[in-house]
């Protein structure tokens, strides 16, 4: 089932200890396309400007990602500029030239109209609840947001959380929604908020899927740990959430129907992803991962993790 | 088999936001020892003062715990004071009186002798190692340390990491003593010290296994991650760290072989046994938990980390 993605195609200047990069492909949009699309087809809403290339479109065409949606307008793309050190577990942002994106308004073509799964990625939560009122027969929305918004926009994004089914988060974001330090009782405000279900990011350490009692048809409300795999080597974190997010949501939109047993491999799906996105810089490897990869890290994530594995 | 823990019987003073104790019966050999105790036979080698009266050591002897290792000196017993604010995930020291402890020299009881496991909780290297030569037939060795140990007594550290199966610390630990911020190469690097294994804790993020070369005979080198279980209300998290020790050492002494599944099992019930540690003030919770409240959290943690878990 085709996953419609609103969200950010940026070039991003990235420095870590590995190495620096200018001008590299990004965007939360681009890094969410690219993981879901080894799961599923992808169409994306965005904007970018005239220094967005055909051999940056043809990045996302090689995935057989639907580009129709990403709006050409004059001037230049977002440019995001950053960097990280230490444990790289948190960017140090330099530089945010919105540029076309200041204006952005997203457009639905009408053969995005079908899509049955919207992601709604970290932009202006009007916006997000724009293109949401949109789309009123999906059959799934997933969403992401960020400490701007939440910090100075909480009334717009009390609209979209009113009517997400998974919200994906970290940590810093769902206290700072919350503002309850302990995590559990931080996803039962943000659960309270609207969201059907919280997964909950924790960088190096995974994530957390939080479950209300409409997540599921008569299901479970404990919580599942998902793990991340240790890396010997984070090249560049820029992304990882957003591709967790593509790893997650893509397969999720690829099973007939959204079960706990579906939910959790979707997160270990999303670790699956993350954890790719961190190995190269920008979207290099997740333009080149291949499906078989993708399934042995599966396999790994379920070694590392469970009792009975063999060894 | 019977586990030998030598290390800090003492008094804490606590504040966490869900209230304060005064002088409540603490120190990592009793935690150790109480989590362990229900797994297997534990005896300690400890000093205490005066003040530790007849009703402290009824809570050992109320599981069992032999404290003939224990020894009396005039004086106080090592009182620590401490609070947690915020996320509870680090303790602030407001004082550490020594007293008994600053003059503290192991003595191993006749009947220890024969102790088959090892504990060297976290106190002066010097110290842990006079004991471990004192063991030498002993058939298993674990321990832990400190930032303190780490920054100014590297060089008597380094002569006890020389001979542990298994050292535990925490990330904070573990990137000093390695110097490496990356996760995998300090794992990496403390494993080339010497102990054959290293379990990194990460707190509610649960904890990570490393195995190097001599680990298992023929076995995995791949990392172990073990969950934490989300709790709604951390009381007191004092003593967590120990307690994972104790559910974690407990565990592989009650079992006639180290086996890389016995290592994953026993990872699980360290996370159990810290789990139940702050659910109360100090030692309250370890010493009226059940085994059969243990095997259900236990398997708890697999239902919330396992894909196939039933729900």
């Amino acid at each position: 089932m085709a996953i419609l993605v609103v969200g950010s195609v940026a070039f991003d200047s990235i420095e870590t200890p590995h190495g620096k990069v200018d001008h590299c492909l990004g965007g939360a949009a681009t890094y969410f396309a690219l993981a879901a699309s080894y799961f599923t087809d992808v169409r994306v809403i965005a904007v970018v400007g005239e220094d967005f290339l055909p051999k940056h479109e043809a990045v996302l065409k090689a995935r057989r990602i639907d580009t129709a949606g990403i709006e050409r307008a004059s001037g230049l793309t977002f440019h995001w500029t950053g960097s990280y050190a230490g444990t790289l577990s948190e960017a140090k942002t330099l530089g945010t030239d919105l540029n076309v994106f200041e204006r952005f308004e997203p457009k639905i073509p009408e053969a995005y109209a079908d899509s049955e799964y919207l992601f709604l990625a970290n932009i202006d939560p009007v916006l997000q609840a724009r293109v949401r009122s949109h789309m009123p027969t999906v059959r799934m929305v997933c969403g992401d947001t960020m400490n701007y918004w939440i910090k100075d926009h909480g009334a717009n994004l009390a609209v979209v959380l009113r009517n997400l089914d998974v919200l994906l988060i970290n940590d810093v974001e769902a206290r700072m929604l919350s503002g309850e330090t302990n995590p559990v009782r931080a996803a039962e405000k943000v659960l309270a908020m609207g969201p059907k279900s919280l997964v909950v990011k924790h960088g190096e350490f995974g994530a957390t899927g939080f479950f209300g009692d409409r997540s599921f048809a008569g299901a479970t409300s404990r919580p599942f740990r998902a793990p991340a795999l240790p890396l010997a080597e984070v090249v560049d974190p820029t992304g990882a959430g957003d591709s967790f997010a593509g790893g997650f949501y893509g397969y999720i939109a690829s099973q007939p129907e959204l079960t706990p047993a579906v939910f959790r491999r979707a997160m270990f799906y999303g670790g699956v992803m993350g954890s790719f996105a961190c190995e190269r810089f920008g979207t290099e490897r997740l333009q080149a991962v291949t499906r078989d990869e993708i399934e042995a890290r599966f396999a790994l994530f379920r070694e590392i993790s469970h009792l009975d594995s063999a060894v």
